[in-house]
């Protein structure tokens, strides 16, 4: 029997990252896992950041042991719509065989399976085979805007041999998952200027360039229908689908008629030559994710508009430095936008992809242990979203990341984690460390 | 010496007929006006329509001579921003050589040249040498909503020779005016489905089609960046600039620097051997008006956006047919639009374009006749807009339509006219009965 006493705690801090009114709960937050932590003799201390603060602590030091460093978050999205809730978000209730409440799933109770792990072993006096390092974030729902200064900061102390993110959840189906890819990311805002003011379709319509038409030719020229990119250079450094990656994807029991149902899109679309999966998680797109110019109210305002605003979403894969797709895309730009259009290619943000060889020894084996714990075939994902700390882990820390997660639906109303999934998640904990040592 | 008062007293109506609680107002500006025609000795009616009503008045009916129907509206724009004004805007305030306030111009003021001159013919005991119909609409700012229904209504009461809409501007050098063509009008609005939803750009991008993407691809496809259109048949049956037309263009004294300080493009722009005034007047052209698609708040959100919307506004010239082209349209998007993406194309209204000969005899008289009565060149013009209602009376009543003007700045504060121009106006308009006679 599982006494979440401890988690239902947990739970009950309103840890909200993205509402500055919280802040003080976050720290509060902070402090009260960090005293939980060293209560149960993990060395640990709380350190600050230009955000909220991080927990970081620390169990066992054997230089012959290796080291794993584990990595959750304290913060958790808001509970609004607070009235759709069937439970008090904030109460942990336990009821129908799962604990119930904001962050039970992401990623409060998923981390609270090291937790218990740790616990467990020592109330049984069982060794540790490893060392471990635990770092506990406060602003992962924010885009973990402090871990790439804090993680720069203390590469030492982080050292360790592997670095694992149990932040990831489990299929639809239940089976839990690890993700051996991620794509890379740049969002950039092309802004084209035509006449210093709206004018009038009809007594200037065709005689002075329209920003908006513009734009829709310059777009056009970055990607085709299919999807292909047209920035001259875009695709040179792409590395090749592995085989192991594209046996992996195979084993996926991916589903069209789930896919198509989910998107309620009217049909696959897509490069040519490459699997739905391939296309989202190892092929680069370009997305504009908003268009704007002009009047669109009710009605018609039949003018030439003097600006229009598109902003792109590029996903990047490995090979793809994303610095330099900023460039060769505004270098393409500044060949294709007519002289006529004023223009502005502003670069909000980037990162590049991460990318693990599946058939990695650390892969293999959470695999298999994983499978065994959760009696569910785990299955290997690449995941076409970006999740940076993944990135500043494998560059400063240690090649060796694993991705993988057993959560339950995690945004949403009703967030829960079955009881099964907690009790599954704590033997895979233990079995890790035995597997790895 | 003019006398005023009466314009004064006219001008003092706050006849605004796109505030609906203005609508009492409007009809008893129409019922004074109606009965100071009246009272002139113009045989008077007030007609009504769904909109505001129409005053209508005939002088003369002498079957051996010409007919001249004159068009005017009493209705007005807004005075707003009204603490702008020098002067009260409905005070009709005489100085400075002036008369002021909102309508004195448009086209209250223009309008009561026609007036004057009738009531100076009168006065002196000289002959009219034609008839005349008076139609004075109240609905021209919002559209002349009801003025196709009413002169189709009214087919025989309107036969005339000539119809004179004299509701246009004067250049900025004080030149009368003549429009010997309007471009046609098309206003429609393409809508792209895609996802049932905004879907995450990470997990989804590549793999789904996206609406904005797609109808970049699309507009790209209508028009190129010339601003050549390449719907199929959309030039089949253009009529080609006439010789005549080029003469009366080159003789405009239109200024390249002047058209780029009003419009603050960066440089001329449109169909490789055309004029500027050319691509404006006769040739046409597809606007779009506006954009809209996914997310164009501050910073980014990564989305594959569900919808993209474009407002698209085509200019026609004489040969094309509304109708035909939106059909033309219609069935190119059907071919251009990938089968992934669900689609709408609303038309929401057209009307085909107006061209007359310049060198037509009613025009060559109207010239000579403004430019004696002003002292300055008469600018023959084509107009790249649009104004139904010259369709409407070139459709129903005859094809021998003046459009002139020789109003000053319409829609702004401090609208004003010369009285210069109204004595001036006052002469052209008898001049001009005398001369078409």
């Amino acid at each position: 029997m599982l006494d979440l006493t401890d988690l239902q705690t947990y739970l009950s801090f309103e840890s909200i990252s993205t509402s500055t009114q919280h802040k003080g709960i976050c720290q509060a937050t902070a402090k009260w896992l960090a005293k939980y932590l060293a209560g149960m003799g993990v060395k640990t201390r709380v350190i600050p950041t230009k955000g909220n603060s991080i927990v970081y602590g620390e169990l066992g030091g054997d230089p012959a042991k290796k080291t794993i460093l584990v990595y959750g978050h304290y913060d958790v999205q808001p509970a609004e719509p607070i009235n759709e809730w069937q439970v008090d978000p904030w109460g942990g209730a336990i009821k129908n065989g799962a604990i119930w409440g904001r962050g039970s799933s992401d990623n409060k109770g998923q981390f609270w399976c090291q937790v218990l792990a740790i616990k467990e072993a020592m109330a049984k006096k069982v060794e540790i085979p490893v060392n471990l390092k635990l770092v506990v974030e406060g602003e992962e729902e924010v885009g973990s805007t402090q871990m790439e200064t804090f993680i720069r900061q203390h590469k030492k102390l982080l050292k360790s041999d592997i670095v694992w993110i149990a932040d990831g959840s489990a299929t639809t189906q239940g089976a839990p998952t690890i993700d051996a890819g991620l794509r890379g990311c740049l969002n950039g805002c092309l802004t084209l200027r035509g006449p210093k003011k709206d004018l009038h379709s009809g007594s200037y319509g065709g005689a002075v360039a329209n920003p908006v038409n513009t734009l829709a030719t310059v777009l056009s020229k970055l990607a085709d229908p299919a999807g292909i990119v047209k920035i001259p250079g875009f695709y040179r450094t792409v590395k090749p689908i592995s085989p192991s990656a594209k046996r992996v994807m195979k084993g996926e029991g991916w589903s069209k008629a789930e896919f198509l149902r989910v998107t309620g899109a009217k049909a696959l679309a897509g490069e040519a030559g490459y699997s739905t999966q391939e296309r989202v998680g190892l092929r680069p797109t370009l997305q504009v994710t908003g268009i704007t110019g002009g009047y669109s109210g009710e009605g018609f305002k039949n003018i030439v508009p003097k600006e229009a605003v598109a902003k792109l979403n590029f996903r990047l894969v490995a090979g793809q430095d994303w610095r330099e797709i900023a460039k060769l895309t505004e270098q393409y730009m500044a060949k294709i936008i007519p002289s006529e259009v004023a223009w502005e290619w502003e670069i909000d943000n980037g990162n590049d992809a991460y990318l693990a060889d599946p058939d990695s020894f650390v892969i293999r084996v959470a695999r298999e242990v994983l499978t065994k714990a959760f009696g569910k075939k785990t299955v290997v994902r690449f995941e076409g979203a970006s999740l940076p700390v993944t990135n500043y882990f494998a560059e400063m820390i240690t090649s060796q990341v694993l991705l993988s997660g057993w959560a339950g639906e995690m945004h949403g109303v009703d967030e829960n984690l079955s009881l099964a999934a907690i009790e599954r998640g704590v033997s895979a904990v233990a079995a890790f460390w035995q597997a790895i040592a």
